[in-house]
């Protein structure tokens, strides 16, 4: 019995991590759409956010069958809701994805700021190397690694506000990238979302691994810090 | 045995609605702070969003305890899921509600459109109504009401893209606003992200009754139509 359930668990983690992959492929193809006008992979990109929520609600379902069939306990049952948790963040990661490619139609023709497009690659970069450690972590129950995504996180948030500021200095200098700006506002916003995700995935590493739950406090405190810093401003 | 499963399960009910009730408080908190340039009630917010935290915390806790301990079956088994996963939802809500309130600090004493803030003030009633219905629905396992919460996104994600391109038109006009928009473009997404949250928590009072899983192919139906209204464009 316990032997069925722990292939059954294998076969769920690999689901899982395919998933992964295929978000963070994701991540790259909305914001290269974006950046690179590339209408067509944007159009692409609705498709396979299908196939990552389908994929998503599989998984969901084999999570729940398992717990409901198998009641697994200890590390067992950790396992199964880190993933029926985690699922969901790596399935949110998707939209963000999918709505970074949304822009590239709004933003049609019209004059960019191409300094804030750099961040915004440099962001994606960020949040996609993140994404494979937190996958990576999450095989290895690595929970060193996992802790490490919110130093990951800070990166990108200070990103979003250098970002930020640009944006407004590139308006206050020239109107007419007023449409440009907010998309960009939409753009880094989603990516700093996209890394909210990867950390809260990390804290299902660390659930995973330790039983603790972290998710929640690393979140709020963001939070804290986010006011910090708009008390400091 | 049962009855003290049923005790603990009731009391979880409570608290998790005792949640919602201040997460939906701290909405009308984030925008009301904004909207009167209320600086003393956006640092407030930081508090009472550390006190949702903790909540969730505390109700995920109890919900993955009663799992593990009394691995309950059937219509109690999707009780505690659909508690576990809907507690993630309303934590998140409550961030973006705090998230509103950082920008009231943010936008300081630069200048505003006034327009843009009905918008913002007619969208916070919305998700609050909302919340409030998909909350009651929970309770009463009304399924139809939480299939009606797609119609009220719907109406909150028609306001965004109207406030969307009055920010740009107003940023066009005059470039002194711009302080002001990017504020109001993280704002009117926190929004429609809190409805997005809501019909999560929708799905989860499905899920809940019915045994289906929703959530995922309705949050990817809406990217689908994001997608669409990008298009037409």
């Amino acid at each position: 019995m316990h032997e069925i359930f722990l292939d059954e668990l294998k076969k769920l983690n690999t689901q899982f991590m395919e998933m992964g992959v295929l978000v963070n492929d994701l991540i790259d193809k909305g914001t290269r759409s974006f950046v690179d006008h590339d209408k067509k992979m944007a159009q692409e990109m609705i498709v396979e956010d299908k196939e990552v929520a389908k994929e998503a609600i599989k998984i969901e379902k084999k999570a729940l069958d398992l717990m409901a069939l198998q009641q697994p306990v200890a590390t067992d049952f950790r396992v199964v809701i880190s993933i029926l948790k985690a699922t969901t963040d790596l399935e949110r990661i998707g939209e963000n994805a999918n709505s970074i490619a949304v822009e590239t139609v709004r933003v049609k023709g019209n004059p960019r700021i191409p300094e804030v497009e750099k961040i915004i690659s440099r962001m994606t970069h960020q949040v996609r190397t993140m994404l494979i450690q937190v996958l990576t972590a999450y095989v290895q129950e690595d929970e060193k690694t996992a802790r490490e995504m919110l130093d990951g996180h800070e990166d990108v948030y200070h990103d979003y506000r250098k970002a930020r500021q640009m944006i407004i200095d590139g308006v206050e200098k020239d109107p007419n990238v007023a449409v440009a700006s907010a998309s960009y506002f939409v753009i880094i916003r989603l990516l700093e979302r996209i890394s909210d995700h990867i950390v809260n995935l990390a804290s299902w590493v660390i659930y995973k691994s330790s039983g603790e739950l972290f998710e929640l406090i690393t979140a709020n405190d963001e939070h804290q810090k986010d006011n910090d810093q708009a008390k400091e401003k």
